[in-house]
């Protein structure tokens, strides 16, 4: 007899691709009912595409289908399924996504038997106080809506925006419940719903607790929660703690259904699970795929599959900052990859063109692309210029062999040359306007990246469903270190949130862990980051990274301390940063570099705000999908005077004193 | 005697630059006593510094210093105004601008006398549960924090974020009550906590109000509401309408202290004022412009400064589309210019460079720049192509020379030429990769936009606190009628949220009302417009914009309908536009407007999640300070479909139907 999974693969499968006749289904169907045992429910981990809500509807109903050919108890679908998620200001721009998800509801609810289809929706609030719509899940049974249940806890911080849209309802704890087969009785939380315990959370953001309401007031036999929960660092020990914590507290199992795929920004790695009244994990779903997931709470039958490698081993929160990378970096070339397959897909785009310069961000961008949208999809382009050395050349050319990419060399000398000539000209008459002139610019530095940007949107406007990339990586974006409409310009920027100490490990990584070994030249790992767009005076040779800002390993620290544990410039003086106990580094150079680091990241909030989109991968990122901030920061005080100095800053005025 | 609104316009000037000694103040507070009447308070109309706390203090203090020379009862600053506002995720992320904000006030506090501050910041929660800060008030007097005031109303809509930071407090009516000198009790509310009236709003967003609860339980003589309120489009006219209603409903006056000034997307335009219980408007401080402005409320003492010319006409809300700007035009140049200055001032920016094409957009760009830096501190680049045409590089010089901006040509045909050479051999050698070229590409169009764009971040580079300018207008941003690293491309987008046709009408009143009239060209106001990238092969002239769109009277009422009345496609279709009032339209070409809008648009999204800053201006905006859109919306279903066409859609399964 072939396995439950199995069966559930070619379920899936069908779901996609409509591989099966009816009849082939209906036997499937009748081969399954053996396995499948009273209590059964399917974790429908799926992927909508937001405003799509037709699409949304017609998958929801393959699903239901098949469900119900099953015979199991109920279809579990994410938290606001039928609009898709992230879905943002369109409902309120763009109502008309709400009433057709209202229609499709009804629709789908005609269509439902015996089998409860739990799906999260927007609904309508009627009342003529309070925010628009609620966020809700519906039950559907026997051809009708049976049951609405409100989301309580509407999170408002980092990615979420619930309460800008959202009114909150009351808990309700017996609306919450519903009766599935053989007398077990389920209650209903959504997401954040179930994020507030007490005793688990050191700080509370909420007064309520649905979970203790409906456990104390219903005693349900199992919780189901629909989430839409995005996976970034140090989220899936939080959420394996927190949820086999509170499962275990109230001797309640936790079925927890998550959607999977990707946003722009927001990335859902599905990994749907159960867990049992002692907190134990009993079954859970593939990450980064959709899974038509069958499990049985009560009987505590279910498949665990593994999660990305190095999870499991840190279930425990990171509160230092470390330069051991490894248990992060399945989960994020996994993260990353689907969010530009999806970023691809959801937009309507296939192919990928970014620029090859030899050094890491663009190497790691284009193994990551080739991965993603398949080798043939993506074109490396080398746009030498006088400065870039033979071995980055050769190291370009060596990486796109390697990985089976197209490629071609565009040498850029004669752009620089035509622009620079016209420069020089025009640059004596305006400073003979102004005569403010820099004396060191980055004028030619940034001629040169911009004549790549050039060459690389050219390519996406001349070939269809082609987009450019945006090779930035997060410690560079934090110092502003990227041109404006060079190497910060493109489609998407896959590791706009990846520092590069772990750049440098994602790498190795992939050398390492790809079917494909060591497509990355090692020279590329082995040498130190730098643009090749200016000379060194003092070495004579290509200005390095470092030499421009400071080394990798503080920066990275001072970044992991200002997202994680948000520290002033004072805390961080006081602290022992970690390359600190490498290296000897004065006082004086230390404040040095944080005080670069404070000055420019202020003046690099502009770039940050006309960055394409990007992937989320870190525990806190500076994307726009979670960060709203200001670009008139260029005043802000990171360093704390003391009162006393305060005091003495507000001069008195002698003739009132008197 | 002088009168007190010059004496306030000295005292101003001595704020901002130290004019007068000590003896000269005390000489001048001595004269101005006798103007300052028993119950005479000062608004604060001040504008803060987003994240420069001590600076924003140090300000707060000199006004405090005056208000206590002249012995008012009190001196009222806007909500917010110790971090400034707009302060984002900053508190969040520093949490040491709070920390700061905290040790300010108290230091401020000490230097308190028997005149009272009334002034906003940033509270810390003590509480383990809730939200980590409060948006509060707090009243200094006699050396110490006398009174926190705690905003209970929250907004989180559109470009408010307030629930995302704060903890929504209880009304606590008595807590909110001040005593002024000779027995006058005032009420202090926070921004929204004014806003929830149930006569006034058809719809109210909030549960409570804490006006009409601190007005029944405390029957203070006058409301103080502490405000950041931006202006838009038809916000006056509400803002007006509500707080008359609300003084006259409750037979209570309402001082009203709003902040000036502009964050680099929210413009305050001031006009705090002073409204009796009977609704009457008794006094009203200037707008765009720090003022500050003594008042008495109880004695009805006040000056009433007019507001832009056309607003005081249309108070009352506009229900439907029109080509008649008029009223909104002064306050359009308005807001647009002071919020140029202030974006330059705050991020550390003098000059400006822009391209100079002889058409409208960049034009309207070189004027108002012209008027917010000064002409000497902007540059205009005329950069002709071959399709450039004469008329156009004309308009071009005699604007600068009209405006007495700096100005330079630089032909870019050379620069054209050399990228082009370069792409007839690329593109053949990926068309046999790919083999998906278009057959009419943007190609051409857009090297010319980007070349342009490379020459003016060329000169930003070269030049100290230069910045490139974005000429792109919001009808063509709608339209994705922009190119990326071209004229989309800079560090400030003036007319961003200005659409065609009104821009058109800003031409013309800004001809007729500055004071060097007629600077714009009659032919650049009166030519149809056109980006002059490309030539209409039909016509064998350069491409006109509304011959790749569609007529920009059509287009601005589709954009028009979109903000202000959410409407679907469907409901357009079936509701007459004014362009149909004039011209015939058949039912099929309407729908294909509307169509290619509508796809347009959807396909947009990524360009406006690059738009640099822009000020908003309209009541609504598809700036990423007011909108929080995916850009994955390829898919949205902007049309409606019956409920019998779902059904239908949901093919049942014939096997278990039987």
């Amino acid at each position: 007899m072939i396995r439950i999974e199995e069966i559930c693969s070619i379920i899936k499968d069908d779901i996609d691709n409509n591989r099966l006749s009816l009849s082939e289904k209906s036997e499937l169907a009748k081969e399954l009912n053996g396995l499948i045992s009273e209590g059964s429910i399917v974790l429908a981990q799926a992927n909508p595409l937001s405003g799509d809500v037709k699409g949304n509807a017609m998958k929801a109903f393959e699903w239901m289908k098949w469900a119900q050919r099953l015979k199991v108890e109920a279809v579990i679908f994410p938290e606001m399924f039928l609009v898709g998620y992230p879905i943002g200001d369109f409902i309120d721009r763009y109502p008309v996504i709400v009433e057709e998800n209202i229609e499709w509801l009804n629709a789908l609810a005609q269509k439902s038997r015996n089998v409860k289809v739990v799906i999260g929706f927007v609904e309508k609030n009627p009342s003529k106080t309070g925010k628009n719509y609620y966020n809700s899940v519906a039950v559907l049974a026997n051809g009708k809506v049976e049951r609405i249940v409100r989301k309580n806890l509407l999170p408002n911080y980092a990615e979420f925006n619930d309460y800008r849209h959202f009114e909150p309802a009351d808990i309700d704890s017996e609306n919450r419940i519903i009766e599935l087969g053989f007398s077990q009785k389920a209650g209903i939380v959504v997401c954040e719903d179930g994020w507030n315990d007490e005793d688990f959370f050191e700080k509370n953001l909420y007064l309520t607790d649905p979970v203790k309401t409906v456990v104390d007031e219903q005693s349900p036999d199992y919780l189901i929660n629909c989430s839409s929960s995005i996976t970034r660092a140090k989220k899936e020990q939080l959420k394996h703690n927190m949820l086999s914590f509170v499962a275990k507290k109230y001797k309640t199992p936790i079925v927890y259904v998550n959607q999977v795929g990707s946003g722009e920004c927001l990335s859902f790695e599905g990994a749907s699970r159960v867990y049992d009244e002692n907190g134990e994990l009993i079954a859970r779903a593939k990450s980064y795929e959709e899974q038509f997931f069958i499990v049985n709470p009560m009987k505590k039958q279910g498949v665990v599959y593994p999660l990305p490698d190095g999870l499991e081993k840190t279930l425990t929160e990171q509160k230092a900052f470390s330069l051991d990378h490894e248990p992060d970096l399945e989960r994020t070339y996994l993260t990353i990859t689907q969010s530009i397959r999806e970023y691809f897909r959801k937009c309507g785009f296939k192919r990928a063109v970014l620029g090859l310069s030899g050094g890491l961000d663009s190497t790691v961008c284009a193994v990551l692309l080739a991965d993603a949208l398949g080798a043939e999809n993506v074109l490396g382009v080398s746009m030498p210029s006088r400065i870039t050395s033979l071995e980055s050349k050769n190291d370009a050319k060596k990486l796109a062999m390697n990985l089976g990419i197209k490629f071609r060399e565009i040498p850029i000398g004669d752009m620089f040359e035509v622009v620079r000539s016209k420069f020089d000209r025009l640059f004596s008459e305006i400073e003979s306007d102004w005569n403010v002139r820099y004396k060191e610019s980055f004028t030619n530095d940034n001629i040169q990246a911009r004549s790549r940007g050039m060459i690389l949107w050219g390519i996406a406007n001349e070939f269809q469903s082609c987009l450019p990339i945006a090779t930035s990586d997060k410690s560079e974006l934090y110092m502003g270190y990227a041109t404006i409409n060079g190497d910060m310009s493109g489609g998407y920027a896959p590791i706009a949130d990846v520092c590069k100490t772990k750049l440098f490990a994602l790498a190795k990584w992939m050398n390492k862990n790809r079917t494909k070994k060591n497509a990355i030249p090692q020279s590329v790992i082995e040498k130190r980051p730098g643009a090749e767009l200016a000379i060194n005076p003092k070495t004579n040779k290509p200005l390095l990274a470092e030499e421009a800002l400071m080394p990798y390993e503080f920066l990275d620290e001072v970044i992991w301390r200002v997202e994680n544990l948000q520290q002033s410039m004072g805390d961080m003086i006081d602290e022992e940063f970690l390359y600190e106990k490498r290296e000897v580094v004065s006082k004086e150079q230390k404040r040095e570099w944080l005080k670069k680091f404070f000055k420019r990241m202020s003046t690099s909030h502009y770039k940050w705000s006309i960055m394409p989109p990007s992937p989320i991968v870190d525990a806190r990122s500076i994307n726009k999908a979670e960060y709203r901030h200001p670009i008139i920061a260029s005043k802000i005080n990171y360093e704390k005077t003391s009162f006393e100095q305060k005091l003495s800053e507000l001069a008195d005025d002698p003739v009132f004193v008197s």
